[in-house]
C-alpha cells in the first residue's frame, strides 16, 4: 500500500535561496529536511512505498507557494542527514523558480516541484484520487483506535499549526482529525509514530 | 520519573576533529545528532525529564571512548537542528582531549564530556543506580506489553548493532530485549517509539 504524507510548511523557503549551514532560519527548512528523512528512510533502506510532499508557503512570497514532492520508489542518491535532504529540497526550488501556477516538474528520478498550493493538493487528493485525509491535531481521535484502508494521507502542520480558513477545508472534505501522542511533538515525530502503526498493522 | 538514554555510536568520532558541513563522514555523527534531538525535544519545548548519554567508540582511537551527556534539565541553547547539536557534541569533545580514563568534565550547564565506556557506564547504571536496563533489538519483546517502573534506561545501538561481547554483557548484568516496530528501524526513530510508549503511559 502506498503510505502519503503531506506537510505544511508555512514560513519556509519557496526559491531555494538559503544558506545550507543555516537551515533553521530559512523559515526552517531544518524541520520540513527532518520529515521528509523519518519519512522515507528504515535502517540502511528507504520506504519505497512511501511520498512526502512538502508544501512550503514562506520567504520569497512571489515564489510561494511551492510543493516539494519526494518518491520512494525512485528517488536515488539521497541521505538520510538534514543537509543531504536541504540540497535535494534546494536543487527543486531553485530549478522551480520559472515555474507558473499549476505547473510541475521533474527535476530528478522522484523529486519533483511544482507552483501549486497545498489547499489545491489536499483537494485533488481527495477528489480525483479518492484519498481519505487524516490531519494531525491534539484534539483527533488515537491513532490505535482508527481503522485504515491504504488509501490514505496524513497531513502534518509545522510549528505555526493549520490556519483556521485550511482546516475549515480539511473539513469540507471530510478529513478527519487523529492524534499520536498525548503531548505537542513533532512534526517529523509524528511521521516516524504514523508510520509504526502501519507498519505494525502490515506487518506483525 | 527521569528517562535515560543510552545511544553506542561505534564509529563516530571521539575529538571533535570532524566537519559541520559532513557529519555522516564523521562516523555518522549526523545519526548521533538525529538521537539527542528526538530524546530530547518535544514541539517547541525540552523534556526536562530526559537524559542521552552519546558513547562514542570511533576514531581517533587514541580518544576513544567517550560518553558525551545531555541533560533535558539543565541544557541551555541548544536548538533542534543537526548542526545545532552537532556544534554542542564538537565543543564537549573538544573540551574532553585532555581527559584520563575514568575523568569527567561538565563543559556547560546540562552538557557533560567523560573519556568512559559504554560497558562501565552501563555496569555503573544496573549495579550503582539499580536502573532497570532494557535494548533495542528487532528479537526483543513489544513494548507495548512490557511494564515499566519509572527506573528504566533505553540502550540504541548505531548502523553497526551491538558487538557480540557487549551483547553478553547487556545479558549478564540482566538487560532486557525490547523491540519498538517489525521492522528494522534507525535507533534515532526508536527514541521516539520509547518516549511516546511512556508519554500515553504516563498522560493518557
Amino acid at each position: 500500500m502506498t503510505r502519503e504524507f503531506v506537510l505544511l510548511a508555512l514560513k519556509a523557503n519557496t526559491d531555494g535561496s538559503f544558506n545550507l549551514e543555516n537551515l533553521p532560519s530559512a523559515g526552517r527548512i531544518d524541520l520540513v529536511c527532518r520529515c521528509v528523512s523519518n519519512a522515507l528512510f528504515i535502517s540502511n533502506a528507504m520506504r519505497k512505498n512511501t511520498i512526502i510532499h512538502a508544501c512550503l508557503n514562506g520567504f520569497p512570497s512571489s515564489q510561494s507557494p511551492k510543493i516539494v514532492s519526494f518518491y520512494g520508489n525512485s528517488l536515488r542518491g539521497m541521505e538520510w542527514d538534514e543537509l543531504s535532504i536541504a540540497r535535494f529540497l534546494q536543487k527543486a526550488l531553485i530549478a522551480g523558480r520559472n515555474l507558473k501556477l499549476g505547473e510541475e516538474k521533474e527535476v530528478t528520478p522522484g523529486l519533483k516541484v511544482s507552483k501549486k498550493a497545498f489547499e489545491t493538493l489536499i483537494q485533488e487528493k481527495a477528489k480525483k484520487e479518492e484519498k481519505k485525509i487524516f490531519y494531525l491535531s491534539e484534539k483527533g481521535e488515537d491513532i490505535r483506535n482508527k481503522k485504515f484502508e491504504g488509501n490514505e494521507v496524513f497531513v502534518v502542520g509545522d510549528f505555526v499549526g493549520f490556519p483556521k480558513n485550511t482546516e475549515k477545508l480539511l473539513k469540507r472534505i471530510g478529513a478527519e482529525k487523529i492524534k499520536v501522542s498525548p503531548l505537542t511533538i513533532m512534526a517529523s515525530h509524528c511521521i516516524i509514530l504514523v508510520h509504526n502503526e502501519l507498519d505494525r498493522r502490515e506487518i506483525l
